[in-house]
């Protein structure tokens, strides 16, 4: 088994609010990120598949193709946008990273099947800023 | 004559607007970056301080001083703000990284010199991505 | 599971130094890390905790209250110090970073359950520099 | 337990060419990768090492012993090399990231016990660019 | 005046020798860059821009302009390339970092003005590794 | 005239603090980077050397000889050593980054000769963490 990523780059504005709790409360929860005039990140999104190369390309998964997937799936709906507004998965979510990260595995997990058939998805790590990131490795893990 | 610097961090919304354009000519001009519904980004903020070390110190400047007027100065007025509506001197300005860099010398310039009397401000380094950045060095220069 | 991650920063002088050796063994072993008048680091940690996220928050940690803690447990015994003269819990100890890791993790590791009901510590990844590092999920891991 | 990581660096050429293929099927399948006089990349390559810490060093291992290791078995036979024409163990392979982590393994992992008696080879981490990368944790992993 | 960059990336395979000389004398000057079989790395590419923001947009270029500019002009001729054999610009000259920054300052100079009438070449910086870089401030400077 | 730069590391301890002064004063003055029993840092050293390309090399200077140099010169003084201590150059100076930068010119601006007759020195930049640096380009520039 080898496991091999591809880092991509987006951006977006967010807040988090949870709208069952009072402006007051989101303030103390959520400080500065409770900004109702929003704030943003840069987002570095690393995508990691798992497998066995095949013996005919070396390659677990085509990292262009994947790059490819990653760009169509999931930035084209994430970047340059409000993640709060504008991004139907995101709808009735909280705009947290960790919530973020597991949207993303749910878009990208049942694709991966059309770009290879020798890796899986095995982790979405996203950073919200160079300090602050997390990692996912799918339900049940 | 030593150029001593100090990197700090802040992130914010913003969007490029004219609002004497009409909404197609923003789009057409700025791209996803008019999105009206905001984007953000973490920016880093480089100040440089030029001067002669101070025999007793061996500092041009004290970069804990340094770190604590930018962040009073400066971070207070950014930090998880939206660049458009929630910053007072960026007000009727456009949003872009040129002109926040130049508002940044602005604020900072005059302050140098409560902090140090060996330096002065050198530049405003301001990366708005890791690979957009811009740099300014004061007016006539 | 989600895994979320916080890195700070601190700096420290220190030696690697076996008190039970002769000054010329040290030197043997620990060659230039040996010297007896101290070399120093700046340090990266980043400390991982994982959980399922809170349905109200969508964190598994509030990330600005795990750096509190980091900074008020870790940092401020070990930022600008000696960790073989000025660090009690580094007292007797060889100041390598894997024990300073493990040490690290002994001191956070119960202090979580007080910033959060949703996670646990899981990792402590500590860079002496940014060649060398070392990662230490618990004992019996 | 304690995994301990060395990051090294080389530089090499390569192109990705499956000699049982027609040129037109590897520029179909390999893009640019498969130009015939080669590109090239800088590589960044980190070995990590678990154990337990022996208790009279505080080491799993002794990073500068697995520095010069990695240096003499692995550095020298890559380091400004053509992967597809100048390294004998990778004579007859795809000159792919994945199968190359694999081969540094092959290397390394009975090595170890020659530099520590307290550890073995955990991990190959392998970035061909900044934004592509293979992780490798040995066969059966 | 502002200083306005924008990084890009491409890799490229080369070898540092100079044909008037013997093959001794190549291993000699360059060592193992001289390998007849090439070498390859990672290129960073920053280009900077100066010149007075347009008031009407704050930008002295649009960076996304600058970027389909670079890729254009300079990326298509050097990406996945060997710059001995498959680069125009390069042929007949030594294929060393300086020797590059300065060819692409002489590609890029009279381009600027299709993009802006704002703003001219500035500097061209190249990163070989990220430990080796060279700068270009155009000639006569 | 074409600007070269080779980037190197090391680490060392130091504390500052004014021997003119009391103990209370260093600690008012320096705060915890006056503490007694040291602290330290991994250093960044950039080395700018400028000129015109050698034709025949397509060098302004042999890298690889610059490296050689820094090593020899510099960092065999000052890596795992106490600055304060242990380096006869610093003796009796204030053990900051500024006066740090000035003294590593004194020592490289006269020895660049001896490796190129292309260039000479043209900056010294030196990082005492990735937030905190100062540049120098000689007296009276």
């Amino acid at each position: 088994m080898i496991y091999v990523s591809r880092k991509e780059h987006f951006n977006a504005a967010h807040k988090l609010y949870n709208p069952n709790w009072s402006r007051e409360k989101n303030i103390e929860i959520f400080g500065p990120c409770a900004n109702e005039n929003w704030h943003g990140h840069n987002y570095d999104l690393i995508v990691t598949v798992s497998g066995d190369p095949d013996p005919e390309t070396g390659f677990v998964v085509d990292l262009k193709k994947l790059s490819v997937l990653i760009k169509k799936e999931v930035l084209e709906e994430l970047d340059h946008q409000n993640l709060n507004l504008d991004v139907p998965f995101m709808a009735g979510k909280m705009a947290s990273t960790e919530v973020l990260a597991q949207e993303i595995w749910n878009i990208l997990e049942p694709k991966i099947s059309s770009i290879t058939s020798h890796g899986s998805l095995f982790c979405i790590k996203l950073y919200e800023t160079p300090r602050n990131y997390v990692e996912y490795y799918g339900p049940g893990v």
